[in-house]
């Protein structure tokens, strides 16, 4: 499986990222050791994902502390450089939830915020597990036991987060139950997140998949052609009003109009 | 103006094409003296859009009889050659009618046939006009007379027709009437003919507009930042159902949730 974003101490302490703006043409890696790189990082959406900016978020109020140290930064310095990174990219919501999960602990030092980060990390990866099961659990008593035709939107895969995926976890968990006949990746303009990486992780597992452009989903349902949708999500609010990537809401009219399940995962 | 295909007599008497894999890049034109010619130009979208493929079906037959004459061709080779300009494109309903409407007249020779394309080509124009005419007619009596926010998807103006536009044409017709705020032209993918053809005749008629992904239609709609959407049609059956470019129907759905008009365009 692939990992999106990991800490490593070797060639130096930093976070280990894949560079989603490479993917799928080259599988390259970056190091992050600077809080300019991990601001870079995340504008240019080399790493991107709700979860995996979480664990970004906590990782890198490490490298700030780390930078800090080696720079002989004050205390307001430090503060101002971790709200940088807080404040990188304010629609994803989970990446200031990151941050602010880990920076209470700054007083007592890096290696108290690197050993509450990681946790994020590890219960990041345990929560996708959980969710990709009762996600698929819960597919199974609605929809069915039978082989499923899923449209998905965009990318919610190990890529989006740290590890196996929200809505694509569920996904993958169906099919490691044998209930996935074919996914729609819709190609998702204008960043192509699902012709570039949802593509590419379901080729990794070896499920079966078309890329359509994101206009053809309604097509696609309305044709009968599948048997629900699934999308991740940046944000859920309360009363279940949801923020995920530009054109989910058509996806959603033309599950609603076909009268086929639309299912959002996110925790 | 710009004419997306006419007949002309120099340097060899020959349809003459915008190629429309070009734009916005470039302006270049086909001359097509042979039938291999014009099924290629059909065949990559050189030549594309209802009325503009009638035109080149009607013009087509000519273009065949010239080729035959040289090349002293029986009469079933004629007739095969053709059906071959007919069936280049079975999407386009306009093409094998075009070409049915002049190929009675072959027994009469190439003038006769010259002289009814040129007259199925003049027609188009006028009814462009007249449609354009109307459709801004109706939008001002139902919507109302002020300046409107219109979204458009894939191309349907002059490159499409042989003058003017069908869709695109009411929106010029209710821009020269000062009835345009913003035309929101989806980018309508895979091959782009918004953000590459509607949104080059938008900026060679003075029209203010802005292009999206075609995902980000639905999210403008129901937002309340449109108020009407427009798109021409492949085809028309008696009872109204249209077939259109893929991701038409996403529109349609947007707008009877928003409940604004949405008006396919057609003659």
């Amino acid at each position: 499986m692939v990992i999106a974003i990991e800490w490593v101490t070797s060639p130096k302490p930093a976070i280990k990222l894949i560079d989603q703006t490479r993917l799928p043409l080259a599988t390259e890696y970056l190091h992050i050791e600077t809080v300019d790189a991990l601001v870079d990082a995340i504008a240019t959406l080399a790493v991107r994902g709700a979860p995996a900016l979480g664990a970004a978020g906590a990782l890198g109020v490490v490298v700030a502390m780390q930078q800090g140290a080696a720079e002989d930064w004050s205390p307001d310095r430090l503060d101002a450089e971790i709200d940088r990174i807080r404040d990188a990219r304010p629609t994803a919501v989970n990446l200031a939830w990151g941050v602010n999960e880990v920076r209470n602990l700054v007083p007592q030092g890096v290696d108290a915020v690197l050993a509450k980060a990681l946790e994020v990390v590890e219960e990041d990866g345990d929560a996708n597990r959980r969710l990709s099961h009762l996600g698929a659990d819960w597919v199974t008593e609605h929809i069915g036991p039978q082989k499923l035709r899923i449209v998905t939107h965009c990318n919610s895969g190990a890529l989006a987060t740290t590890a196996w995926g929200t809505a694509y976890g569920v996904i993958h968990e169906l099919h490691e139950r044998g209930q996935v006949e074919l996914v729609y990746a819709d190609e998702t303009r204008p960043l192509l997140q699902g012709a570039r990486l949802t593509s590419w992780e379901l080729v990794q597992d070896g499920i079966p998949h078309v890329v359509e452009p994101d206009g053809a989903a309604a097509s696609t349902i309305l044709r009968g052609k599948a048997d629900m949708a699934i999308i991740g999500a940046d944000r859920i609010t309360a009363n279940g009003d949801t923020a995920n990537k530009i054109g989910s809401v058509a996806l959603a009219l033309a599950c609603q109009r076909a009268g086929i399940p639309f299912l959002v995962a996110k925790f």
